[in-house]
Formats: C-alpha cells, structure tokens, sequence
C-alpha cells in the first residue's frame, strides 16, 4: 500500500468528472444527427443512402420522438409524484423507528468500537440514515429520468442513420447507451463519495456509525428502482402485448404499425420500463454492494486502524471501472467499425471481453497499491480473519468473471445464432403449445451454469476474505457497469429505433437493418438482465451477512423451526410476487387490448390510413394501470421485512432474506431467459437468414403465429417480473439492514408471547 | 399409555388384513360389471339405459381395454427391467459404501448407546440396509403394478356404466380407485411392519442400528416411484401431447377418436404415469415418514426404555387410518348416491374432509393411548426436549389439517368452479398468449397458502416435538392415504372411460357423463398431488432433521460459504431437472408428432375411418423414449446427494437439501396447479355449462383453440415435472440419510485439498 488519502480525494473526484465529461461528448456526437427540417452533414454524406432527402420522413420522425418522448415525460411525473409520497412516509418510518432504539435521545452514547469515546444519538443516526434514504432515492430517480430522456433523444436518431448503412445506425444507438452508461456510473458514484464526505464531517472517527447510515443511501436507490422496474415494466408490456395481440393477431398489421393506437404506448413503455427501470435498477446494485463492502469493512481492521485509503477501497474499485470503461468504449466507437447486421452481436459481445480483461489488470493494481498488505476482517461468531491484499484481487475477479460467464451464457441461450433458440424456434413447427414448452425448459436449463458460477464466486471470495470478499466480489462484477449499461441501454433505443422506422414509413432496408440493430438488442437486454441478477446475488449475500452481524445473530441455522420457516415463505415470495405482476401485466393488456378494439371498430378510416388513432388513450391507460398495479406488489417487497423482523424476529427474517435469494435467482434467470429466446426465436423465423429459418417462415406462417404466441407470454416474463425480482431480493436485505437495530431490540414479539 | 405389545402385534396387522379383504370386496363389486360378451343383470336394469343391449358396444370396449392393458404390462415389464438393473446396481453401491465406514469389518462393535454392550458390524449394518433398500424396491414395485392392473381392468367398466347414469359410473371409478387405495396402505404397512419384525429378530436391542438399517426401505421405495414418475409421466405426456397436436389441431378430429394412432398410447400413459407412477409415489411418501419418525424415536427416550407401543406410534397411526379411511369410503358408496353431475366435485371434497374429522378422532386416542404422558425427543446440539401425549396429537393433527388446507386450495385453484379458473378461461378469448401468462400466474399464486400451511404445520409442530413432531406431522397428512388415493386414482381412471367411450363410438350423453366425471378428476388428481407435495415437504424436513443429527451436524448455518454454495446450488436443481424433464416431454411428443402424421399420411383410409391405425408402433415409440428420457433426471436426483456428499461433505449436502426442498415445493406446487386449471379452464368452456362458458365455446372456437394449448403446456407440468419434484426432495433426503455414515467419515475430499 503506497497512496495517501490525497490520491483517493483526488482519484475518485477525478474519475466521476471524467466519466461525465465523456458521456457530454457522447451525446454532443449523437446530436449532430439532426432530427430538424433538415439534414446536417456531418460527414456520412459519402455513404450510399435510401431516401436521405426525403425531409417528410424526417419531419414524421420528428414528430413521433416528439410524442414519445412526451409520453415518456408524463407518465415519470406522474410516477415520481406517487414516489415522492412514498419516500416521504417511507422517511418518517425509518427516521421513527431507528430513533425509537435510543428512547429519542438526543444525548451522545458510548461508541461500539471503544466506550470510553462517545458516538452520535440514536436520533442522529436515525437521522443520518433517513438523509441518505433520500439522496438515494433522489439519485436513482435521476439516473432514471435521464436514461429516459438520452433514450429518447438518440431513437429517432438512430433510425434516421439507419438509412445511411447498419453501421451507422449502430454507432448512434451505441454512442447513446454510453452517455446513459457513464453518466450513471459517474453520477452514482460521486453523490456517493460526496455523501460520504459530507456525514464525515459530522461522525468524525465513528465510521461505524457513518457506514450504518450510509446504507439507507443503499435502500433509497433500490426502493426506487423497485418501482420503476414494476410501474415501468407494466406499462411497457401492457402497451407492447395490447399492441401486439390486436395489431399482429387480429388485424393483421406490422409490428409497430402507425396505425395501431396502441403503438406509442408501446414505444413509451421501452423507455419507462427498459430504461428508466434498468437505470435504477443497476444505480440500486451498485450503491447497495458499495454500502455492504463499506459497513463490512468498518468493522474491520481498516475501521479500527483509520485507514481511509483502504476504506475507500470499494469507491477506488468504481472508479477505475470507469477509466476502464471508457478505454473499452473507444474500441467500439473508434477502433472497429461494423459494416456488416451479422457483426453486430460479436462488436458487442467483444465489448464485455475487454472492459473484463482490462479491468482484471485494474483490479490487481488497486488491490495493491490500496490495500495494505496484510489486514484483518471481522466474522461474526468466529476468530477474525487475516487477509493479505492478492486475496482481495482474486475476490474482485472471481465476481467480474463470474460476470462475464454470466453474460455468455445468457448471450448463448438468448441469441439466435446458436443451438438453444434454434430449437425453440424449430419447436414452433408443432405449434404454439411445443413452443412454449421449449422455451420454458430453455429457461430453467440456463440457469445451471450461472448459478454454479454464482456459487464459485461466493465460494472463493469468502474462503478469502469472509463477508469483505463477497461485497467487492459483487463490486468486481458491477465494475464494469458503464460498459454493462451502455450496451443494455442500445438495446431498448434500436427497440424503439424500429419502432419509429416503421411509423415514419420507411423502406423496407431500414427497417430490416434496425430489426437487425434490435435483435442484437434483445440479447445484450438479457446479458444486462444476466449481469443484474448475478450481482444482485452477491450483493444481496453481502447484505445479508451484514444484517446477520448488524442484528447480533450467532447463526442462521435452517434446520431450527424460527429460520426454516422464513426460508420456505421466503422461498414462496417471489412466485407471489410474480403472480401479481404478472396479472398486472395480464389485466392492463386486457385493457389496452379493448381500448384499441374500440378505436379500429369506432374511428373510420383508420385501418385505410386515412386518419389518426388517438395515440393519447391508449398512453393514459398504460399511465393509470401501472401506477395502480406497481403498489401492491411494492408494498409487499417494502412490507415483508418489516412485519416479518417486527412479529417474528430477527432469525425467521434471516430465514426469509436467504430463501428469497435462493429462489429469486432462479426465477429471475430462468424468466429473463425464456423471454429473450422466445423474442430471438421469433426475429429468427422472420429474418429468415438461413435455410432452416426459412422452412419456418415467412411472416404470417403458421410457425411464425406460434412464434409470436411465444414472444408475447415471455414479454411480461423477461421485462416485468423477472428483472423485478433481483431488486426484490436486494431490497428486502437492504432493509433489513437499515432496521436491524430495531428487530434486535423490538423485534419478535408474537414469537414471544407464543413461547 | 395402557396400552401393551400385544396391542401392537394385534392392530397393526389387523388393519392391514381389514384393508385387504375391503379392497378385495370392492374388487368384486366392480367385477359385477361384466365386460364379457353379455351384459349382467347386476341390479341397475330399471334404470333408463342408452344402447345397454348394443353387445357390440360392449365387445368393443372390451377390446379396447385388453389394448391399453397390453400396451400397460408391456410398458411396465420393459420399464421394471431396467429398475432390476439399477436398483443391482445400487444395492452394491449402498452395500459397499456402508460397509467400508467399518472397514469391511466383521466383528461386532460397542453400540452407540451403551459403549459397554456389543451392537452388530458395520457389514450387518450395510446388509440389513440393502436388504430393507430392495424389499422396498419390491413393494413400490408391487403397488405401481397392481394399481395400475386395478384402474385397467375398471376403465371399460366405467365406460359401460355410464350408460346408465353419471351416478352408476361414478361409483365404479370410486370403488376402484378405493381397491388401489387400500391395497397399498395395507400393503405397504404390512411389508414394513413385517420387516421391522424380522429385523428385530437380528438386532434386538439395538434400535438405533435397526431403524437406520429400515430407512432403506424408504429410499427402495422412492428410487422406484422417481422412475415410475418420471418414465410414466414422460410417457403419458408424450403421447397425450402428440395425440392432441396432431388430431385436434391439425386434422380436426376431437380427443381419443379412435382414427388418431396415438390414442390408446394416450390411454395407455394414464395407466402407467398417473396411476402406477403416482401409486409409487405415495408409498415412497408413506415409507419414508414412517422410517423418519422411526429414526428420530429411536435415538429418543422411547428407544433407551426399550418402549416398544411407543416406537410403533408412527405405524399404530397408519394402521388407525385405514380404519377411518374404511368407514370414510362407505360415505360415498354406501351413504349418498351422486344423481346429478355437479354433485361429484362436492362428494369427492367431502370425503376429504370426513376422513379428516374421522382421523382427528382417531389420533387423539392412539395418542393418548399408544405414548407415556411425557417423554423426552433427543435434539442435537440442544437440551433433549420433554413432550406430553397430548402435544403429539397436536403435531400429527397439524399435518392431518394443513393437508385438507391444501386439498382446498388446489380444489380452488383448479376447479372450474371457481373464479380463477373462470378468468383463466376468459383471458383465452385474447387468445393463448393471454391464456398462458394468467395460468402461469394463478399456478405462482396458488403457492401462497399452502406454503404457510406447511410452514405453520412446521412450526407447531417443532416446538411441540422437535424433529419427531415434524415427522408424525408428515404421517399426520398421510394418515388418510387410502382416501387421498381413492379419490387420486378416480381420475386417470374417468380419463380413460372417457377415452373408451370415444373410441367405441359411444353416445354424446355417454361422453358428457365421462367428461363430468374426468374434470372432477382433473382437480382430485391437483388435490392428490397437493398433498404428495405437502407431505413431501414435511417428510423431507424430518428426513433433513435425521440426516443432520446421523452425520453429526451441529448447526446448518447458512451464513457459511459451504452451507449457502450447497444452498443456492440445490435450489437451482429443481429446475434442472424440470428442463430436462419438459424437454423430453417435447422430443418425445414431437417423435410422436412425426409418427401419427407419417400414418395418416401413408395409410389409406384411415381419415374415413375404413381402415385402423397402427397403434403398437406408437405403444412403442412412447415406451423407447420414455425408458431413455428417464435416466438422465433419474441419474441426476440419484447421483448428486453422492457426488456432493463425497465432495464437497456433509455440510453443503445439509444445503443442498435444504435448497432442494425449499425451492422443489414452489415449483412443484406450481407446475401441478397451473396445469389443472389449464386442463379445467379447457372443459369449461367445452362443457358450456354457464352463460359465460357458451360465450367462450363451442369446441372450435378461437377461446377454445386457446385453451387447448394452455392444456397441452400444462400436460408435461402437471404430470411430469410437477409431480416428480416432490420424489426429487424427498429422494435426496433419504438417500442423503442413508449415506450419512459414509459422508460423515470420508466425505468432503474436495474441500479438504484445497484448505
């Protein structure tokens, strides 16, 4: 270990402005495609171009980003203002019921680490904590919102480039998922250093104390996230399945056709949900794994022995991603061009392959150069364990290539270049019932290998380094995160990048290329849904084990009555959450699906083309349902722990918080999956690139309606409940983390009274 | 307790011969219907009949039946060869394994419970356990066999029955199901009883030695029944499936038209899935509760006071419920005819719940009568827990009622009665996308309240009784086993009347009444199965309890890096084996897909039906698949618990099975659920019974063409993967038991090398 404090108040500060900076100029390149009355040079001009002139087209696309982006805006007001509320009582419960732990007592009380020094009240810790809950929650919503505006500022761009060569199209939809990538990534990252800073000055040498109230920064984010990931995940998929089943099935129009009132909606929803969610959703896993590395290291020796550089460890880690990140975008944006729709899935696949290796080499440097050489952690119930730093550089990497693998895997289950989708796709031969079937035991089948992975990666970085390894094991695998987001993000933005091909009535090779761009889309969605599920795990494990010590529990053994009935409801809850979202997104389909009924059987001349449906309606539908649907199960995700830390105690939570994580996992994998292959298998049938394909195709053919009956069931599967759940199980261990002090002194009272 | 041994040898015996003799008389009566070449005057001749005198008729469903009865034999002989072969092949294994923890050592060694007196050698032990694996084998064996000779030899008489009133036919499939039901409680108790006898003859006092040697019994029984499932299930589905896809979505013709090549395949599956593979299955759930309350006595103060009325409790239980079941089933024969067809779902429930008031009764006198007032339950690791007679009836009790619970919720959940399976039904008018993601819904909620159930059953129990307490709770659910199964083996029993009447070119009303008696089957199989879950939860737990306390276990403590990487790797396995299972559902429906339309293509005159399909090449095309399909997931449950074990040792295999069991149950509960209300949502909308059912009808419909793929996606969940989770959970605890001594001396090398 060879920095000083001054290199981590500069090195951190650096890496957010640089990031920012960086995503600046992304979005200043994106803007020079002009989506005005008329079109820029800027440098393409030399490409072959289809209809590049054509300024019609440009104003229409215009004018359909305008509504989206419009419709974008008001449903995340409309939900932001129910948030707000919900932050609001939310603040008034945690700052209630910490403080309720000390009497609300103001007076200073003797410090955990030595009790000859006096530490804040219980009412400034309460207070601490309910501070940072907010910033959180104002941050993730944030990163939310601005995902959704970049998004929705780059889709027709990238449309109106998809005229002038795939290439092209690509590079925008890429340059924009940056911006979101490292803006996000710099944002989170230096709110939280500046947090941190900023409590300091209060805390002075309590770092206990300080790191127990940064968590609520944690629960902020991912209680946020929670339900952008629902409200927007059902709004998007009630648009896109409503759209769907009366567009495709029973009129018989494209995808995205404009004359389909739904298909706004629908355009919304890819924003609100994939992006805005996402955003929040990933802004969530990072604070939250940085918040558990940070309150397990406080009370390690770092904490005892005031190293702030190594205390700082975790935020160093981030912001090193960043650099790398920002290395590896280069190579994209710069050193490789795609000329080819079959290049497209490998430049991205490639892009994962080196932000992992280069951060490999980062991780060792910082490991140690950050770290002392030898240094120990504390474990519960056991001897403190000596670590040397090295061990630290394996626990980071075992999680970033944990990671990697992750996305491997995904990418081989969910694109359609290989065996798996294939055979879903050849399964629809038989119809949509067999369709189905393979696309289920696809899902379960690709959860095997990313659980073992999973399972290596707690393993190796907990032989190490006890609870500390497994916290910056989930940081090794979010380190790559503006990476990991800016190719998540071009996923959704090329989605949306057709959807206004279509509507603006483009040629038939534009719309080909931007399916192309989308289909690549569908498969970095699930690699980015793979990398949030294997890091929530870890994270939720890094948690977990930090309640644990938090709550005073000597173990959380299952074959005890207490812990084994948390386990199996704990179990139990994702699939009760699933069922409601689900039936969410089922019954605002419904919905929608009449609604758009009644305008084509109501409004003349609008499957002539003649005139307009009204687009509006059919966005206030999805707006009502999802706020009204994401409540219950968000409440049930936000309630859980409480009444089950509050009635039963600390041990059934335990209980709870590990069968949650262990049966989340699952469903989140195994759903996210299923709903990316059966989306791939689909594009596969349509694109019709090989023989194989074409025997099933074309569009219209019976293969084809089962594909679609496939692609429809897995849209609530991959983008409403599956990537609800890792911020499910995240969440309810963050919480319990907050309020651990309470449980421990209030909690279990009808287990008391019983016995 | 007044109680003496004499008691025991009396009425444990006695019940089994009582439940003998009752099946056989049922046998008889269901006999009366003659299948022969003239019909009998056997009482019913006032009745008004449709087409009795038609001797054509009556040959032809005899003839139809002497093809499913064939083609069932012919099945089971192949499938029971390879199970000789496995289970040679694995008594060596157990035999070598145990053996060699004493060193293939003969002499006698100190017992574990008085170090002064001499126990038999670890080579008796190993002996005595591979003795009791393969009697246990046997006897699974054995009831799969008969209970399917019993349901093929009553379907047809079903069918003929039905000519002469829904009430007529009713009680035939009832009384069958019955002579199943009682055939194996008897049976199964009689063996067990028997060989714990003959045992004792060997090991006298040593009771420790003893019922770990009969815990063999449990794991024979359930090896057998995982196949049975697993083969028969992949059977069934795969011609089911095929058969649907083929004749009535592609050639129009309506379920079991004898022009359909797959159809007596289709019959032929019901046979030896639902019926055989389920029949094993309950005993396996009945052998290993009672050998997991047999162990865990053992080592309690029953065992060190030699108290033998006490240490036969859990067979005093058994051997009351087949008195209660005996009496409960005169309800339904003898005490209320069924005239209408609405009054079978309510007659079949209240069965259910008489036996469950009945046994209630019964448990508190053997309770009462068969326990001292207080003794003492060894815990590991805790102070030995102090238990009064009267606690245990609140333990068994527990079981008994959160069984019913769970009866009731599935009737809930898959009735067509009911609100959830009506929406299901109404969602299929948006088509089957909608039809599918409401199903796949109310299968997740159906988990709610069953999963409390058992988690309450649970906790009650343990702080009565600890680990005792959960196993006689698990005994407490399988205590009215010959009702559950009566009413379980009703089902494919009506399914395949249905099917005969079809194919002998019955009436239309002939058909209604079997349909009417096949949905109630529907949900009393979702009921059955219900229970086979539940009890398989709490059987697991007490096997997991045993296993914990045989391998020297202090504490599962899920905060360690090898209890949570054994954990979230056995929740993970359920889904590895449902992809393995779906899918072989979906290739070998897919071989059979090609055959049927290879015959209607090739065969002249077959859609005119002037010529008859080939319907052995299907037998066999369903009998080759099924028997290479079931070794894969067969080898994975069998072999993981060693491979682990030996490994990675005995603390990851504690978390394996606690993973295992917390994750099977929900997808277990899950898959069965959502696939009979999908089967229900089907008939609802055929049978048309209510105004919103015609909405959605007739047969041919789009909603109805919707729902006939929500069936066909049910299929391999309801009857394949769904019912074999609860053998995987259970066969893993079991097999884990009986390895204990083993896993805990030289298991664990991995882990070994690399600390």
């Amino acid at each position: 270990m060879v920095l000083g404090d001054v290199f981590v108040l500069a090195f951190v500060p650096a890496a957010c402005v640089v990031g920012i900076v960086f995503a600046l100029t992304q979005w200043y390149i994106v803007s020079r495609v002009s989506v005005g009355g008329h079109v820029s040079n800027n440098g393409y001009m030399h490409v072959d171009e289809d209809g590049v002139d054509d300024s019609s087209v440009v104003a229409k696309c215009a004018e359909i980003q305008a509504a989206i982006s419009e419709g974008s805006e008001s449903f995340l007001a409309t939900e932001y203002q129910y948030l707000g509320v919900f932050m609001g009582i939310f603040s008034v419960i945690i700052f209630v019921f910490l403080a309720s732990v000390g009497g609300f007592s103001f007076d200073r009380q003797p410090c955990d680490f030595d009790p000859a020094q006096s530490c804040p009240s219980s009412i400034a810790n309460a207070f601490f904590s309910t501070l940072a809950f907010i910033l959180g929650a104002v941050t993730s919503t944030l990163s939310g919102y601005l995902g959704m505006r970049i998004a929705t500022y780059a889709n027709a761009r990238t449309t109106l480039e998809a005229r002038r060569g795939v290439g092209k199209a690509f590079i925008v939809a890429f340059r924009s998922g940056s911006v979101m990538g490292f803006l996000l990534a710099a944002n989170g990252l230096l709110v939280l250093f500046l947090t941190i800073l900023g409590f300091k000055l209060y805390f002075g040498d309590d770092w206990v104390g300080l790191y127990e109230a940064i968590t609520g920064y944690g629960l902020g984010g991912s209680a946020v996230a929670l339900f952008g990931r629902v409200g927007g995940g059902i709004y998007t998929k009630a648009a896109d399945v409503g759209a769907d089943l009366v567009g495709k099935i029973e009129q018989n129009i494209p995808e995205d056709d404009p004359r389909n009132p739904a298909v706004i909606a629908d355009n919304v929803g890819d924003n609100v949900g994939d992006i805005a969610g996402m955003g929040a959703d990933l802004f969530g896993s990072f604070a939250e794994s940085t918040c558990a590395a940070l309150v397990v290291s406080s009370i390690s020796s770092f904490g005892t022995d005031r190293n702030f550089v190594a205390m700082c460890f975790p935020l160093i880690i981030s912001a090193a991603g960043i650099f790398v990140c920002l290395l590896t975008t280069l190579f994209a944006t710069d050193l490789f061009t795609i000329k080819e729709m079959k290049e497209i899935e490998p430049t991205l696949k490639r892009q994962l392959v080196i932000s992992t290796v280069l951060m490999t080499g980062a991780i060792f440097l910082v490991s140690w150069y950050a770290l002392p050489e030898t240094f120990t952690i504390n474990v519960v119930g056991h001897e403190p364990k000596v670590v040397k730093n090295w061990h630290i550089f394996f626990c980071v990497g075992s999680g970033l290539w944990a990671g990697l693998i992750i996305g491997f895997v995904t990418e081989y289950f969910t694109s359609n270049a290989y065996q798996p989708v294939q055979d879903v796709a050849d399964s629809c031969r038989t119809g949509a019932a067999t369709n189905i079937i393979f696309g289920l035991a696809l899902g379960y089948k690709s959860v095997i290998i990313p659980v073992f992975a999973i399972a290596a990666a707690i393993y190796l970085s907990y032989s190490l380094a006890a609870m500390y390894g497994i916290a910056v094991a989930a940081l090794g695998m979010l380190s790559t995160l503006a990476t990991g987001l800016a190719i998540d993000a071009y996923g959704p933005i090329s989605d949306n990048a057709g959807g206004i091909a279509e509507m603006a009535g483009m040629s038939h090779e534009v719309r080909e290329r931007t399916d192309a761009l989308d289909a690549a889309g569908n498969t970095t969605a699930a690699i980015g849904k793979g990398f949030a599920i294997g890091s929530a795990a870890l994270v939720s494990l890094a948690l977990f084990g930090a309640y644990v010590s938090r709550a005073g529990i000597a173990s959380v053994d299952v074959i005890q009555p207490k812990e084994f009935v948390g386990l199996i409801v704990g179990a139990m809850l994702p699939y009760w959450f699933s069922a409601m979202t689900m039936k969410s997104v089922g019954k605002a389909a419904l919905a929608m699906v009449e609604e758009v009924r009644r305008q084509f059987r109501t409004i003349p001349g609008l499957m002539e083309g003649t005139t307009k449906p009204d687009y509006k309606r059919c966005v206030q539908i999805s707006t009502d349902a999802s706020i009204k649907e994401m409540i219950p199960p968000g409440a049930l995700v936000m309630l859980t722990p409480l009444i089950v830390g509050t009635l039963f105690g600390v041990e059934t939570l335990a209980g709870l918080l590990a069968g949650a994580l262990v049966s989340g996992v699952q469903i989140a994998i195994s759903a996210s999956n299923t709903g990316g292959a059966w989306d791939n298998a689909k594009k596969y049938i349509e694109a019709g690139n090989s023989e194989h394909a074409k025997s099933l195709g074309p569009k219209g053919s019976d293969a084809h309606k089962a594909a679609v009956i496939g692609d429809t069931v897995g849209d609530p599967l991959k983008d409403t409940s599956g990537p609800s759940l890792n911020i499910l199980i995240k969440l309810m261990a963050v919480e319990s983390l907050v309020f651990a002090p309470f449980f421990a002194a209030n909690g279990g009272w009808l287990f008391r009274i019983w016995t």
